[in-house]
């Protein structure tokens, strides 16, 4: 007495970052992919039986290795490309949606995610602890290059593999006491949030921990009236995608951004 | 036996908007203000007396007021002169933390907000709907002026004032379909963001429809490959706060934004 | 040579709560309803007439006043009655669409909204403080009697009438500190979570800020191992919506949920 | 002239799922774990010397790896032994924090995780497609046992293991159409919910597509009214974490719950 009216499967969310690199400069996609396919899987679903079910972990698999070769910065051109696929298999319908989130570039390798920047400030006054912070959070940066993290202990449950280059990401939040108020609040706040992306973006560093330092230590060199900075480096991960499981080669381009877990650097610097 | 050890209140995510009008062009500000006060305060919690727990209400349109005269680019300034305010009150410690939304001025009454924008491609292929659809999500835009909303149907439950300059400010969703492949995607898409930025910031509109519909026209006009638009616009509403209420001048720079309800606009424009 | 296909405008998000009042109990509804009509309206696109735009602002404050005589737990019918309101305007097509959160009837006047709860842990050992704490989150409590808040200071900025009587809701955090391990940590835990419950609907409050006092204070005496209490109690604020203002008769049913900006109470109580 | 005031580094949202079986029925943990180190690292940030850095990437293997033989229902214990276990490192001090999803038994292996769960009524009238819809939104459910998933298509991009027992949890968003408006409303929809539940837990399915098939049936069946039932089941993976890999016996209890991405599977059924 029921039918099947309708039918659709996919997989959505799936997260891929690409470095497209170049002589001069590297260039950065960061997707958000979804796939859905429609089949006659009347039997699937009624009875089932799976023969005609391609599994969204394929689906999954499939938009990694074929970034490879075929994503550009023209995605209708990646879209198309991964349809043609799909209908080769066994399925009547395929559409794919992909959703870019936009990097400013900032130097040859490095990259500004202007997703949810904010200025802070913080003033407290009477009993207790007082004075004046100002602050930054959100603020997104990323390199392709210019980071590597080894020469860590090991133990029995290390499988993590050491690398002397790497993306690194984070989304930075700041705090900076100011021993004596600066003349110029908002200028000064602008300097400060300069010198951090500086010098994430030209210092080489050797972990989060590392790198972390030598903004907290350039904040301290850049304006005389801060004498306390708090700094919140989360890891944001991206992943190399090993597609060298699947028979081909791997050059180091696509990768898997995850947001859950993320390591949590933490420190606070002094004069 | 119980004793209170620690106590605080106050009251978070005070969202308050302000224009700094000059003469050239208008400034924006767009803040979140938590206010958080400590006092003797043990018989408030003990037996319910609340002669010295100043209402957290009252702190909110403490901040409203407050900001036509006081609030400038400076936040720490404005924290500090609100945490004056309340230390005049009956309470021993103050904390106002200040967090700002950041906007990128566009001309002189426009701002992008640029917390959230994606590029968005979409391709189906097979049977049903086909095609090829590309779109642009969050984009947040708003003008200082530019924009009325008059001459519409009251009934009983009408309050809403008439007016004929307001703030508006929208989250753009517009996808749009392609009957031929533009030969550039990635210029193509450029060319559609500058339209829609540009018809919103350039055309004075009658209500968030006229506006939509001024730029589905020019998005149409600006790209030949385009048939069909559809637009949504969320209206981000900046409610005028009513500050003579207080006995004062209301010199109408400060706004109330609010995120719900928002109203809900949406368009499908085709050749 | 463009021409508008489609258009709907309407209101999102209107959220509604309810009391509905009755001898023995009260029944609780916590809606949140979109609006959304269609009509004969190129002229306002095209031209900025505005003269069939009904604006968003009145299907707001149509849904609050109608709710009054017409909400019942029938959701179907209030979104039919409200379809039919519309279509007696100058619209051609009138969809309502309502989403109503869930709560748990606990008592005559009390409520539990599941929605976020969780139980928290946490150790830390070595050096600086170290110790044992165990929490809840997300454990959001509603009463619609059995709390006050008057005799409260008073100065240029305050508006906020005094009651001594209204809806008090929240979503508890609280952490407490074991001074001994508990035998049974997760049945301890139980009853720390039935203790704050019953402490906030048993007992009456003359403040957020008592009430944190009263379920301190039994967390306190029902568990000994604990020493040290720590609660957020922001207060999830439930405003009377005013509609004597549209010539009705306001029997104090009908409120509006706010989500900023919210009271922020705190407070930490030790033995 | 800068110094290291303060360090911190870990790992957060380490998210861990485990079936806790005995004889009669299972119990379920669904846990966020933060674990954060503080040590004697200052050449590790001012230097770049990463040997007393225990990657976070180890910290989130040891929690998975530990978990199946150390953690109960006493999170607090669970907690203490990580804490001892990171004190064997280089560390000067840990701090675990763990925070669980509280799901609600129902039957020997099923759970509903009550965090999101909306009724909806959708009604439309005037011209186009009008009707009256209910609906329910967030209704997450999960089941140890009595889903498979084999026997589908492989090509070059397949690595999913065939399954013929998983765990399978999804969030349901029902919509269903009433072609007669049933006399009660809420009694109605009470029924539906019932009938969703107790058909993804009592029926055996072949994939999420084949639950979904039984589950429309179901409410067909039993609610006369309704004539098209629209399911979209969003697969919430909980992956098998492979604990061989550390040498360690694998006893399939320890499980990776996933965000993204996520399949995506939608179906529609009518009389």
């Amino acid at each position: 007495m029921a039918k099947l009216s309708e039918n659709r499967w996919g997989k959505s969310e799936i997260r891929i970052s690409k470095i497209h690199r170049s002589d001069g400069s590297d260039d950065f996609s960061d997707l958000a992919v979804q796939v859905l396919l429609q089949g006659d899987v009347e039997s699937a679903h009624t009875g089932g039986d799976n023969r005609a079910v391609l599994p969204t972990d394929t689906m999954r698999n499939t938009v990694y290795c074929l970034a490879q070769d075929h994503l550009t910065r023209d995605l209708e051109a990646f879209a198309s490309f991964l349809c043609d696929h799909f209908l080769d298999r066994d399925v009547t319908r395929a559409a794919v949606t992909i959703s870019e989130r936009l990097w400013s570039q900032a130097g040859a390798t490095g990259f500004i995610g202007g997703n949810s920047e904010r200025r802070t400030a913080r003033v407290a006054k009477g009993a207790g602890e007082i004075g004046t912070w100002a602050g930054i959070e959100g603020l997104v940066v990323l390199k392709t290059t210019g980071s590597a993290f080894s020469g860590y202990p090991k133990d029995a449950f290390t499988v993590l593999p050491e690398t002397e280059d790497r993306i690194l990401a984070t989304s930075v939040t700041a705090t900076w006491r100011y021993s004596t108020l600066p003349e110029d609040a908002t200028k000064t706040w602008e300097t400060a949030r300069e010198t951090l992306v500086e010098r994430f973006f030209t210092d080489w560093s050797a972990s989060a921990q590392h790198q972390g330092w030598l903004m907290a230590v350039g904040l301290l060199e850049a304006v005389p009236e801060i004498d306390r900075v708090d700094l919140h480096l989360p890891n944001q991960h991206h992943l190399p995608f090993d597609i060298s499981r699947f028979g081909l080669e791997d050059r180091g381009t696509v990768f898997h951004p995850v947001s859950e877990p993320y390591g949590d650097i933490g420190l606070t610097v002094t004069r």
